[in-house]
């Protein structure tokens, strides 16, 4: 049977590979590396690093492009259904052709593959299509414990619940009920800013991890609109951003 | 200034260790190794082996006892702010006995640093008690994400929130409003028993990462006795156990 490895490679620090995950990747005959669309050029780019300049072995590397996201579905979910579809077929297709029967593909997923990632959904296409591949998980740094670090915070309070969510989440819902800590991730409209803003301490962070990582922590009365304008310039900067934020009612 | 470097080294398989992790650990002058209290003797055990066997410097090993918890102190909260208080003094002892002025010293963090942790907590009080000494975060792989991996799921469904909590809190509070995920840890009686058993799966593991690894995974309904059953038969049979799991609304 073919094996499926999705191996978590961290958030942008080639440094936080784990051991598991460069044996796994230098075990890989074949990894796939997807080229553009979700993933700015630099993420591409950090994937090639590794595999030119960390790996020991050199696996076949397979570049492919992301289907174009359907923006136009009318409701959200068909589209990234539909988007999932698209890329399991491509996946399929580069498996089919390149994988022997009993060979290993690798894939380098962002962060850590159970965290608002696609590729465990994508990987359950191929097998509800009657693929015959065991998939394998390689846990990997997340963009969420990138943040805690830099900042050097714990994500809970003593003993106490934390509630990981997204910016939509957020803004359509409000502070969620039964949390004093909350972490943001998939937020382009710094969401933060439909909260009362008294009470509340606020953790920023873009580029984590990355050389251009930028912090800002405060109140978050004193931060919204510096966190709002530092992150405009920096992606008007870079063409592209990803940032997170922990939130702690204090 | 003394550099104190809190590094997470994953949750027992020695291989999710990162790059940075070990780096940062053969950079030390001094590793504090606690021995024994809460950390059961096969975690003290794990720190060891990686000291000796994956770090390529030798840098000196200061173990110590944790002090005893005093259960019976009326409240929880102020049981456990004495234990932190008692650390830090153990570890200002070990550190102005041992550390040069501009030393570094590390300590081997279970899982990963921010997530029901309590290092960060006291290296907070040797800020406070005026230490001159500057705090760095290493992330780690969290039991949370070797459960996820183990059993090869997503923590989240698509753009859908998720909760982690203590077993003490869904015992005393139920299923929190507003998330159909939750991630359950610190849990030593088994709170997934206290839930209403239908509409819910549970994907359940003990000692993850670990050569003893146990998984277990189904509708909560059909596994409630029989993770309660396993559950009791491994702590008996180790003397300890570790466990976490996550439930899904289905
Ligand atoms: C599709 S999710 C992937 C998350 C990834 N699987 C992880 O474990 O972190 C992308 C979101 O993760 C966050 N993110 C990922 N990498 C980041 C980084 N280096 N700096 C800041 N945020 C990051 C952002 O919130 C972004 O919108
Ligand atoms: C004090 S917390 C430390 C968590 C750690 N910092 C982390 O990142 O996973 C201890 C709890 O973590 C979970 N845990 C840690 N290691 C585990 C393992 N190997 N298997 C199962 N659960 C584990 C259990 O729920 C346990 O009660």
């Amino acid at each position: 049977m073919i094996k499926l490895s999705l191996v978590g490679i961290g958030s942008g620090n080639p440094e936080h590979l784990t051991l598991q995950a460069i044996r796994v990747l230098e075990g890989a005959d074949v990894i796939l590396l997807p080229r553009k669309g979700e993933d700015k050029s630099e993420l591409a780019d950090l994937r090639r690093m590794i595999a030119s300049d960390i790996l020991k072995t050199q696996p076949d590397i397979l570049e492919f492009d992301y289907p174009v996201r359907d923006a136009s579905t009318p409701k959200y979910l068909d589209g990234v259904n539909t988007w999932h579809d698209a890329l399991a077929t491509i996946w399929g297709e580069l498996i089919a052709k390149n994988v022997a029967k009993d060979g290993t593909v690798a894939l380098m997923v962002w962060g850590d593959p159970s965290l608002y990632d696609s590729t465990l959904r994508i990987a359950d296409r191929l097998l509800a299509r009657g693929f015959e591949i065991a998939v394998d998980v390689v846990p990997g740094i997340t963009s969420l414990q990138m943040l805690t670090a830099a900042h050097a915070i714990p994500l809970n309070t003593l003993g106490a619940p934390v509630q990981i969510t997204t910016g939509r989440r957020l803004r359509d819902h409000g502070w969620p009920e039964g949390v004093d800590t909350i972490a943001v991730m998939l937020d382009g409209e710094c969401s933060f800013t439909s909260l009362p803003p008294d009470g509340f301490h606020i953790w920023w962070g873009a580029y984590v991890g990355m050389p251009d990582q930028i912090l800002l922590e405060g109140p978050l009365a004193d931060m919204q609109a510096q966190i709002e304008e530092t992150r405009a310039a920096a992606r008007a900067q870079h063409g592209w951003i990803m940032d997170i934020y922990l939130i702690r009612r204090v």
